[in-house]
């Protein structure tokens, strides 16, 4: 079905990226035969790094030529399986591409390369006085791997998702023609909206080499609330009554005393308390001191009428960082506590957040296994890892595929989805298919097939 | 191509419908032949009201056996011909499924139907403490409709448009297929979002049957500032001004004299002020007095230093109910001051508005036609009309084609787009083809066919 790369596949490649950009065999890390999980694995032919759009164009025009498959790929912090080349062929990485190419501060825009990480382009937008709202876990995944899974990350509460921050998309097809889908405007009604079908496609549509994303002022203030309940049921039945008191906070996190003392092993620091079963953790942002010490108050105090053992205000910048490094490491604190681990990212509705993670804690005791979670409460996506800890493999793939099964369905009998933000790539296919039956994934077939009728983007995953 | 409804049709729709929601011949208002601007005119063979997902889908099935065109109808005020049924066959009236079906206050979500009215859904959220943010000028419009032009209104500075409002789609199919896109959670990356596709697609890929959309708390207070300068430059050279001081009006409309005067003609009622030559006209919201009365005296501040004659502040009822009926009826002041008109609904980054403002004028002294216009100058959308007057027939479609052709040159030429909510239907199919060139029409004419494979779906707009 697809050719394999040959020699003079390699020299065409060379002389459009490059002798350096191009590597084969034992040239290429074995690392870039998977993703931050690695449970899927497969080696490329051939690794290119591509340094602009032309050159993407390019290497396109020659695989579509030629039907060999390419799968795109940013900082490989995926976790699942999108950006493995499972078919070999060509393994695109974009990382190169990592200029932030302007900044047009009349209309609140920053034009970015696929390959700026996330927390470049945080920095670079605050030191223009600039907030760019989404604000995902992972800091070093790319703008390309946070729009092609439509991210959502911890502000989602108040300011939404990667999606609504997106204005427009140059993008390279799967047979190299450059095209750019949307504008920079506030507003599109012409004709169907080819960006939004991008957004999220985890590169199986058209590669991304150039974004318009949308910015907001940099709000003055900001500030953390952490807040200590006896229990986990009771910290999450407090989210839709904050949420339901007019104060927006930026972000709603849970997390629980087990979460957290990983994370204090793994970083080495004390997080500022531990006592307690569950926390949540909110930020609160605005203009003015007033208004958000007004917000964090009157959330303070609807806690502990709710049952709030306390409510510290993470005020200091030693607290802050000891409360949010915590938070941003959790992945990698359950990861390093366990042999392998694999994850499930639903979405539910967010009053269903407490019924989802008690199903979990039955889960564990059913199975034995660990089942530790985290996650974003005001946004109902939440992060469940699977732990297989002393597990034979036998047991770990019996396990593993039995509690997922259960986890899926569970979530959408509660009227939830496979995937909030990390998407389906190769590993969720199966569960994205049982939600959706096969009309939906037929019209997914069709549209993939539109874009690409050879099928050599990113082929095997999402929808095939 | 199509089949011509028959006798039989119409009893199989009768039996589905009900006799008296089946009308054919004489029996049909004429108006049902065209849409609020009526310049694109042609019966329906048949016009059938519909009251249920299910109707709608046994209607489909019979359509599409049969091949037979549908073309869905809300209250038919768009502008563009986008539910005119321009190759006969059935009209599908959703305005009987009107019913507000349920409000989730945990999750902020309500579920409609689509023949909602947005006043009707605007004043059931505020009822219940909610806000539906989107705020398109023409109140009476469907949600059906809206959505299906992703529409944007008057809010989109602060609050983005309909396409950030919707959860999750139940549609019908073109074959009468019955399915739910999305869901009602914040967050979605589980494949292509089918849901996003629909949005926007003016009723040419599915027909929207319930619509799970998200609310906002309402803000407690809520205050309009009338700004008058002593030109149209002055007043839009002021708005990215405004926007960069990190205060975020909820809107921020322009206006012209000409334009208020209609207005006060059409309504026999006086505007607060006429005296000068442009104004605009911006809203602020928040949860505190002191926190929206801070907002607008900045602004106010900044608008004299940027040359404003004055600043008012629309405190009273009586106040803000004579600014804001004016501003609604604008269109329809617009439409009464003359013998025909057709309007273009450009969008282009919020810098250039006075640019293309200043165009449209040099324009209708060339050709010696009136063009006024108004818009939400915050967010680019400018909604600009050319006037016939006393032009003759040949004139009148000479003169028309010829400044459309200039201004939707110029909207591109500035970074915009051919239209930032009122959709292409009909009317604009040309300027979306030149705008976006053979390949993004020929992705969207090979979703469109994945979707409707007959082409039975509101034939002949958008793309094809």
């Amino acid at each position: 079905m697809y050719n394999r790369v040959t020699e003079a596949d390699i020299t065409a490649l060379k002389a459009i990226c490059g002798e350096t950009n191009v590597l084969c065999g034992d040239a290429i890390n074995p690392d870039y035969a998977h993703d931050e999980l690695g449970g899927i694995s497969h080696m490329p032919e051939v690794l290119v790094r591509v340094h602009s759009t032309e050159e993407i164009s390019c290497v396109m025009r020659h695989a579509w030529e030629r039907t060999i498959p390419v799968t795109v790929r940013g900082s490989g912090t995926g976790l699942v399986g999108a950006a493995v080349p499972i078919c070999g062929g060509i393994l695109l990485e974009t990382t190169p591409m990592n200029k932030i190419l302007s900044l047009d501060a009349d209309n609140l825009t920053v034009t970015v390369q696929p390959g700026v990480l996330l927390m470049e382009l945080a920095a670079f937008a605050e030191e223009n006085d600039f907030l760019y709202p989404p604000d995902p876990g992972e800091k070093s995944a790319t703008i390309g791997g946070n729009i092609s899974t439509n991210a959502g990350g911890m502000r989602a509460v108040k300011y939404g998702v990667t999606r609504d921050y997106v204005r427009s998309l140059t993008v390279v097809l799967p047979n190299g023609e450059i095209q750019t889908f949307g504008a920079a405007v506030a507003k599109n009604s012409s004709g169907y909206s080819l960006k939004d079908m991008i957004i999220g496609s985890e590169g199986t549509l058209a590669i991304i080499c150039e974004a318009v994303l949308k910015l907001v002022p940099l709000p003055k203030v900001s500030l953390s609330l952490l807040v200590p309940f006896p229990d986990m049921k009771q910290a999450i039945e407090a989210v839709p009554q904050i949420i339901r008191s007019k104060v927006t906070p930026t972000a709603i996190e849970y997390m629980s005393r087990d979460t957290i003392l990983f994370s204090e092993t793994y970083l080495g620091k004390k997080f500022p308390d531990t006592k307690n079963d569950a926390y949540i953790l909110l930020t609160f942002d605005g203009n003015t001191e007033e208004q958000v010490d007004r917000d964090l108050s009157t959330v303070a105090e609807l806690c502990l009428q709710l049952g709030a053992l306390d409510a510290y205000i993470v005020d200091t910048e030693e607290r802050k960082k000891s409360v949010w490094s915590a938070r941003g490491a959790f992945l990698e604190a359950i990861k390093s506590s366990t042999t392998e681990m694999d994850e499930c990212d639903v979405v539910v509705p967010g009053n269903q957040v407490d019924t989802f993670i008690k199903y979990t804690h039955q889960l564990a005791k059913e199975f034995g296994v660990r089942i530790p979670s985290f996650g974003h409460a005001g946004d109902g996506n939440l992060h469940v890892y699977i732990c297989r800890d002393a597990l034979s493999d036998a047991d770990w793939e019996q396990i593993k595929a039995d509690c997922f099964d259960r986890m899926y369905e569970k979530a959408v009998e509660l009227g939830g989805l496979v995937s909030g933000e990390h998407g389906i790539g190769y590993a969720k296919k199966e569960y994205l298919r049982r939600q959706y039956g096969p009309t939906p994934i037929a019209l997914m077939q069709g549209i993939k097939k539109v874009f690409d009728e050879k099928n050599i983007l990113n082929p095997g995953k999402v929808c095939f």
